[in-house]
């Protein structure tokens, strides 16, 4: 298997183009190696995957060729052996990929920040709708073009879930353990946070307590939701619930609704920092003036709920904490370990001068 | 190399799972099919790829097992003669990257809605510093990973251009063809756009203008400010420049200190409808009247802009033509066009209730 010469001294340098001198024109590839050291592919191969059959001088030369010619085996040709090395990510709009797209960056990074470190890629694609999702998966799973699957935005009853199971696919199912179906799950502990959200607020003297949240398929928003009634209704009050397409816009309407009706609430609680802004402009044009008349509570905050007037009561939006336990959970289904759960602490709420005790100047 | 029975009527089920009957409990492979159509691995390779020496009867009774089985080739069994299939996107958060978070999605999604269709999928990775840009280009390249990289947020002087050039590796870049050095790139037309700006406000009388910006390496901001600044002084009036992280809390200082000098701007035109929000909150706190004392424009439109009090002037950020333009010119890179340079044109500015014309209350 051995057609080069017998010593170590050829050093062939194969085409170097004007500007960086000893490198061909073009990618490198195992070809341009074999040339350069003298010797055929099946050598070069042989030395750099460390297999018997080479002598340590030839090993030697080959290595230290590659390293010159700064050669590295391809992804494709390692992945017949070790897989794609990369974990899949396909984000629905329709499921409310959209409304957290301001943060989806913190996700992405924290949770790539983990496996990134192995050698493992990201592949990502967005999509219209949770079917187009389904068949990503089956095509990239077919083609092998993922190691693990991680799901956002979870349903409650989700079709991506089932899809994955049927495949045996391995996944990180972002969201709660009930959602998840016996995959690997990690989710923002929801029912704690809204259960002080409540609690905070009948301690404040509110009943009326009004909620505009996103999609209502959200298993997420679902769990919000139930935390907010069970204890409202407990305290001797009621939760009403307005479901919009989680933009300002819907929830702008949905306020405007919700404060000219005949019995408005004396609090509303919003999904996100933009809805929560936007309600603030409602209230500001229709002169119910914030906390005095209504208060506002945003369920993820940021930098504008900080800067607003009056600034926003928010919970904390730990997305870098989040991505960081997915990120691990994606390690231990590489590592091929059987399904966990993992819950991440929300964190305390933030109160700041858009909620107060109910004080309402309209009432007598 | 035909092992298998002359029939075709020999299908051996292999190991159903309880709740799939037919297929294994495990990813199927070339060697499931081979069993279940009782011939060698290399006929089912010849019968799929279409190649001679397996008769018709054998080669349609392992399609049609393969089809019953869900099997396709794997993308890294095809990628060794096809290429990864892959487009490559690192987003570094240093340069402008986090910025863009909310529109982010909306870009990734037109750019694969064009090259998805072609069987590419996008890998990402977000990174801290241009430099780990840079150092990831040359693993993915180095690996295979990619056939073309696209660069966001381009620096006037770009390291990670460099890097792709020196790499001969095929890249689109999205930014003016003057920090493209060479390679295909495709750009939101800033210059025509903040022309238009400009002539706008000196129509209205003004000549004190401010800019905040993010980082002032972006060329992009650069195209801007110049266009802002030429057309201001063939007028007679100045331009003063703040830059800023781009995020609202920075606008808003940068707000405050220009609110608060010896002679304050007559309007400040912001980067972002993020930082335009914070600051027209600024102007309220320090009762500066909008669009009386100060104009406000937004040089990206959003929900927000129109659901403010009072509404944001703000610039088109036509996002989906930008990503369609970019998918369009990573196909060309892909089919092995020689470099080529797109204009994507930003659109009418819609003038709303945060611009008006210089009637400042305090002057003389």
């Amino acid at each position: 298997m051995y057609f080069g010469p017998p010593g170590n001294t050829l050093v062939i340098v194969v085409s170097p183009p004007p500007d960086r001198p000893g490198l061909p024109a073009r990618r490198v590839t195992i070809a341009d190696i074999a040339r350069a050291a003298g010797v055929s592919i099946a050598v070069v191969s042989y030395a750099v995957n460390g297999r018997p059959g080479v002598s340590a001088a030839t090993r030697e030369r080959v290595l230290r060729i590659a390293e010159e010619y700064r050669w590295q085996p391809s992804a494709a040709a390692r992945s017949m052996h070790t897989g794609p090395r990369a974990v899949g990510l396909v984000v629905s709009t329709a499921a409310g990929g959209v409304s957290s797209a301001s943060s989806f960056l913190d996700l992405v990074t924290a949770i790539q920040d983990v496996f990134g470190k192995h050698g493992y890629a990201l592949l990502l694609k967005v999509v219209e709708s949770v079917d187009a999702a389904v068949a990503t998966y089956r095509t990239w799973w077919a083609e092998r073009r993922f190691d693990v699957m991680i799901v956002t935005d979870v349903l409650s009853q989700d079709p991506r879930v089932e899809a994955l199971r049927a495949l045996r696919a391995p996944a990180v199912v972002v969201g709660a353990p009930a959602a998840a179906q016996g995959l690997t799950s990690v989710h923002l502990d929801d029912a704690e946070a809204f259960g002080r959200v409540a609690s905070y607020l009948i301690g404040l003297g509110h009943r009326d307590v009004a909620v505009v949240t996103g999609q209502p398929e959200l298993h997420r928003t679902q769990v919000r939701v139930a935390a907010l009634a069970r204890m409202l209704k407990d305290a001797g009050g009621s939760l009403l619930r307005m479901t919009t397409d989680a933009g300002p816009e819907e929830a702008a309407a949905a306020t405007r609704q919700l404060l000219t009706s005949p019995v408005p609430p004396s609090v509303i609680v919003y999904d996100s920092d933009q809805m929560a802004l936007a309600a603030l402009d409602v209230a500001r044009r229709l002169g119910v003036e914030v906390p005095w008349d209504l208060s506002i509570l945003a369920a993820s905050d940021s930098a504008l709920c900080r800067l607003s007037t009056p600034a926003l009561t928010a919970l904390p939006s730990p997305l870098r904490e989040l991505g960081t336990a997915v990120g691990d959970a994606v390690l231990a289904v590489l590592n091929g370990q059987s399904a966990t759960s993992h819950v991440v602490p929300v964190g305390g709420l933030a109160i700041r001068g858009s909620t107060g005790p109910l004080a309402r100047r309209t009432k007598q």
